[in-house]
């Protein structure tokens, strides 16, 4: 952000604010009320990652995982988008063939703040039979429609196909998360929309991925195709993600929430060799869509995609024989 | 079966019934008390396919599904057993480079007869609000037991590697999924035991498939990694599963029932190009868990091994410039 406010002339205002682990060690709770303020205030927020075996006790009260689940709520931040996009400079890193990658750019939209991830009744109960645990999938027809509508209205301004995808042949939310877009499809007439069961799904996303244009999932088939998308990128290090209360607009200045879509990694934690594009591309993504700064968020879009062509690798995305970049160095070459 | 019994010197008696689709056409319902008789009477059952546009409408009473569904539940074959297999002969079928494929050998066991296709409440009420659909994630500390149990005792008998799948950082029932798997840890000190969450799995067997030895998750998790699996083995068209009620051992005569992870697939419907294996190595399975005869199933495995070593390919393994091998005309050859 600061390379950017030089750049450009901006004097971005940046506060800082402890959430996950380090908040549960300090403060005893994932996030604060101070945070949680810090946060609503802010114009945008762009966030790390939580998590670690440190606080993986299962029978822990709270994990650092709840104060990222309880903001993402708060800020109501429903639909959260994950481009994926293919460097064809990567091609040598990926475990796909290069026939494969051609001509993939697709978008997922995420539902972030319903589904399997929050509903109630959640918990697990003694019972005389023994531990009984529950988690409830439960989706309303708007919560279901507003994100539909953001992966209808990203497909009307892309390539014009939408997939919904779902469990429609066995979940009765899926069974309402496929009526309800199919009664949205009489508005979009100029995009084409494909329901897709998620197992399917889980296959044809690698297999032909040149095929999607924009996805919609439910919370917890977006986290999985997401993830597994990454796939396609090369490395989940390079994926941002932007999450928010409405349908994407360059240049806006609607608040947001902006994280890689990758994890705190505790396997290579403090040796210096994560790989900070996704944190950058998801600040681009902040600059673009937040802080009404389209020409910056293109800046570094491109300075990202220089350095990958410069032949910069971090560790993730190095092939056999290149020596790998360091996560502070790829930082300052970006 | 008849090309077993005549090479073999056995007379199987097969009885057919219909479930899905068709039953719901002939009677009403997608499986008649009679074949589900049948079914618990029989020594094993062969599973086709169930599902198709015409029994789509998210507002039909039911639906092709729920035959299947009611016949795991019935016959209480909580344990999915999934082989995926990867045949040297398919890399150019392969979207992956070969180097991936090599050494891959895994199992996945899919918990097949709880969690979120069967737990109540489950349904679509209206309410003031509009539509609400709901359905439920629920398991008892001796359902996930007993599973996990099966893929501790496979991985014993293999390499002694166990991947127990999860969201424990998000999860109720994911907590006690991997409570329940640490516990049991003790009582298998030869299997190496690691959790994973479901979203770095379904990145991770494909980016590092050689690394699973056996995979034991929850039926949507399941579901959904083992068609994404399918990746590995080239096609979804030759994978096949057992669904037991415990512990699968080569020569035992226990009752159990078989089908291929793929679905109907409606777009190829009636133009004989599909392709039998999965069917077939199924049929294997069954030799094998159920009907006491593993020489007859280790023949059935090698002749789909002869018969794609000598170069026969079906339409979805054939690359292009082979002339693809018609559905009847590969299961001749085989
Ligand atoms: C850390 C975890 C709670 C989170 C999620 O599941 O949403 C992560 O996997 C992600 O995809 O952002
Ligand atoms: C047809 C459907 C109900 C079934 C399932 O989800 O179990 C299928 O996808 C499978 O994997 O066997």
């Amino acid at each position: 952000m600061q390379a950017v406010g030089r750049a450009f002339g901006h004097n971005f205002t940046l506060e800082y604010g402890d959430v996950g682990g380090i908040s549960i060690d300090r403060h005893g709770t994932p996030l604060t009320d101070g945070v949680r303020e810090l946060a609503t205030s802010a114009d945008a927020v762009l966030f790390g990652a939580v998590g670690g075996p440190k606080w993986d006790d299962p029978s822990a009260p709270t994990r650092p995982e709840d104060g990222l689940l309880a903001l993402r709520a708060h800020l109501n931040v429903f639909a959260n988008i994950r481009p994926v996009k293919v460097y064809p400079e990567l091609t040598d890193s990926s475990v796909l063939k290069p026939h494969v990658l051609e001509g993939v750019d697709m978008v997922v939209v995420r539902e972030l703040t319903g589904g399997l991830y929050y509903a109630q009744p959640k918990g697990r109960t003694q019972t005389p039979q023994g531990i009984v645990g529950v988690d409830t999938m439960r989706y309303s027809e708007s919560e279901i429609e507003r994100v539909l509508r953001v992966g209808f209205e990203l497909a009307r301004g892309r390539r014009g196909k939408l997939t919904s995808v779902d469990k429609a042949n066995v979940l009765e939310t899926s069974r309402l998360w496929r009526a309800t877009a199919t009664r949205l499809a009489d508005e979009y007439p100029d995009v084409e929309l494909e329901h897709a069961l998620v197992d399917a799904c889980a296959m044809q996303i690698v297999l032909r991925p040149a095929s999607y244009d924009v996805i919609v999932a439910e919370n917890t088939f977006g986290d999985i195709l997401t993830d597994e998308a990454a796939i396609l990128a090369a490395s989940m290090g390079l994926l941002p993600s932007a999450s928010l209360s409405g349908v994407p607009e360059a240049g806006a200045r609607t608040p947001g929430f902006y994280e890689p879509i990758h994890g705190t990694a505790p396997d290579i934690a403090g040796q210096g060799i994560a790989n900070p594009c996704g944190s950058i591309l998801s600040a681009a993504m902040m600059l673009r869509y937040s802080l009404g700064l389209t020409e910056e968020a293109a800046a570094v879009d491109r300075a990202v995609q220089t350095v990958l062509e410069q032949g910069y690798r971090t560790a993730d995305i190095a092939t056999a024989g290149d020596a790998a970049t360091g996560t502070t160095q790829m930082g300052d070459l970006v």
